[in-house]
């Protein structure tokens, strides 16, 4: 893989008003699983003094340059700008990924509800005057899932100089001479977690994105920066095989139609990304996540990126039909809620999308609607060698090929 | 007032194995509340790549520094070192912190025990071989209880060179031009969190340390540091006013002893220690907390901290025995849940010894014993103006006067 985005430029995507937060709501990955500590350190800083380095300044820079989102009543038909409809028309990629990130989410939160069977999806819908918005939706305390959230959102922004420069070294070898003036960008993405009540039933996660820069008019050969990012991941409290196999099929069947090469490294990505390290355990059992992902055709990556959104029904509902209403005991439930507080230290202390939009002001009920109903924290637990439970943190702490 | 730790010497006393984490525990507050981000970058770095900087190095050279503890059957009459015991005496200040912080948990624990009337404290003792080591207790779903830990520690560990420089001008109003080698250092302290089941007893948590380096032998002139810090809060889900009263008129009695300006400053140093950014909301409804103190008669601070920690008992006790058994039901539970969810942000995202000790490595069941045993997070909850829901988080977006 060559990641060209820059750290700075992929700082870019992760602005810090509400419309952000919404994109970056259970991102748990809006940010680059890769991403080096100028990331954790910027978010430090910008909360108090600034640096001058180019990059640690930059989402201080970009906050003030995406506009304040607005509650609306009705969904837009798009929330891309009329700039962006009239010149790039239908067929650009930000207007066909946002085309799949919103059936993606009417389809998800159909087949939510159809399998729920009694709770239903709470909207919020906000824009910005110059384009950009999301529609969060979120169902609590249904049948079958305790608290689901399926967001989806559009950002503008504006690319400091800095870090568009960092991107792009001069054609001379040495950094480009030439300022370019402030970059815009566009960001959209879709992100959802799913908790059911069932302790059998698992917990997912997915998450895809695209970023792209335009090309700085002001420096001849200064080149457009496009990257996806994204991810499917299973958090069950208790190990079905043919639950995690059918789930790890459905990632690998997505990926092996563009790429032999997908699934193993995707893979192995996700195990490092959802990895809790202060207690050396992942938060679940993983699946795909990938990132900063530009080194392949353009539209094969938007075909791979709608595939994997399209296969999150099929991996995940046949294995909570076969859960959802298996009985269960105090004890079950107690694991599940103790694996549950391994979600909240996971998304609260390591997500990127999280820990950012928390201390640069976003929505807060949006970037925390990926924290399950119910959460819990026993002291000193150890599951006996050998219980279901321990085979749970077993496979958390040492990660296993399940196909 | 006037700091004199560096924050760099501040961090030594935050060094990143288990005994430390056990002193970290429940701290809240180990690290000083006035800490600026040099801590928060460090920890950063020191779990990816090292700077030249001093400040920054220190904690993991600190954390080589410091021996790794063993688990041991009997508490040990003291944890100080022989030549501490020898050289300075019973009537030094540590030895006499270190008997003040053991005889406030078991007599803390016995008050705890003694209301329960059910549960009781598990005890974990540990030590290292040169010195140091702590005693930690938990009280899991007792009778009145859901979870009590009281934890105290005694660390020993060398300071990096340059922070120890850092902390000292020279005499000539430069920097100290002669390196004076590692300065050994010696931190104590206790910690304690305490959730009580019912939703309208609150919850109580205190911590008091005391911070100690030797004074460097090659470096003329140069004095021996320390300083003390600790505090105590109530955090309820309702508001009983005559309860609140009672509590902070215990820790202003106990200012009151010392200084007529520790109340108020140390009450306000609390409602801005435990903030909740992301939500504009305080935990609780704060107390006293305070940190670096030291610009005070060495034993008027220790007798000062001694009477915050013998005044945990008579401030909140009395609380908990109008409270325990009141009836509730399950709105009043669900509150008391989010309100704890709370608790586990503003510890996980915002607590300095929790996120050092998270980032780090220390002992993780130490760390976060003061976490709730359960929690809750409900979509965009909106307590409707005016309830007694209402009144509690209005009391923590709006710090009041109590008495």
């Amino acid at each position: 893989m060559s990641p060209a985005m820059p750290t700075a430029a992929k700082l870019a995507a992760s602005p810090t008003t509400t419309s952000t937060a919404a994109l970056l709501t259970f991102s748990n990955s809006f940010t680059p699983a890769n991403l080096s500590f100028p990331f954790t350190k910027t978010v430090s800083i910008s909360t108090n003094k600034r640096r001058k380095s180019s990059l640690q300044a930059s989402p201080i820079i970009i906050s003030s340059m995406i506009e304040k989102e607005t509650p609306v009543a009705e969904r837009p038909p798009t929330f891309l700008r009329e700039t962006d409809e009239n010149n790039a028309s239908s067929n650009s990629v930000r207007a066909r990924f946002e085309k799949m990130i919103r059936e993606a989410q009417d389809s998800v939160c159909s087949a939510i509800e159809a399998v729920d069977g009694g709770g239903k999806f709470k909207e919020d819908v906000w824009s910005r005057p110059g384009g950009g918005g999301g529609i969060s939706r979120v169902l609590q305390d249904g049948a079958v899932w305790e608290k689901a959230g399926v967001n989806v959102s559009v950002v503008y922004g504006v690319m400091p100089p800095d870090a568009y420069r960092a991107a792009k070294p001069s054609e001379n070898g040495g950094s480009t001479a030439v300022n370019p003036g402030p970059v815009p960008f566009f960001a959209a993405g879709i992100s959802s977690v799913l908790h059911p009540k069932n302790p059998f039933a698992p917990t997912l996660h997915f998450n895809y994105r695209y970023f792209e820069t335009d090309a700085p008019k002001d420096v001849p050969g200064a080149p457009r920066q496009w990257w996806f990012g994204g991810g499917t991941d299973l958090t069950p409290a208790y190990i079905f095989e043919e639950d995690v196999k059918h789930f790890h099929l459905a990632q690998k069947s997505a990926c092996d139609k563009f790429d032999p090469d997908f699934y193993p490294r995707f893979k192995k990505w996700c195990d490092d990304y959802f990895y809790i390290k202060h207690r050396g355990e992942r938060r679940g059992l993983g699946g795909i996540f990938f990132d900063d992902l530009n080194a392949y055709d353009q539209e094969m990556l938007l075909s791979f990126a709608t595939e994997c959104a399209n296969s999150v029904i099929p991996a995940y509902i046949p294995i909570i039909e076969r859960r959802k209403d298996m009985p269960f005991n105090d004890k079950h439930k107690a694991w599940q809620q103790l694996r549950r507080g391994r979600y909240v230290e996971f998304n609260l202390v390591y997500d990127r999308g999280t820990t950012f939009g928390l201390k640069t002001g976003g929505r807060i009920e949006s970037i925390l609607v990926s924290l399950p109903l119910t959460a819990r924290w026993e002291y000193d637990h150890q599951p006996e060698e050998g219980t279901e439970e321990w085979k749970l943190l077993d496979a958390c702490i040492n990660p296993k090929e399940w196909i």
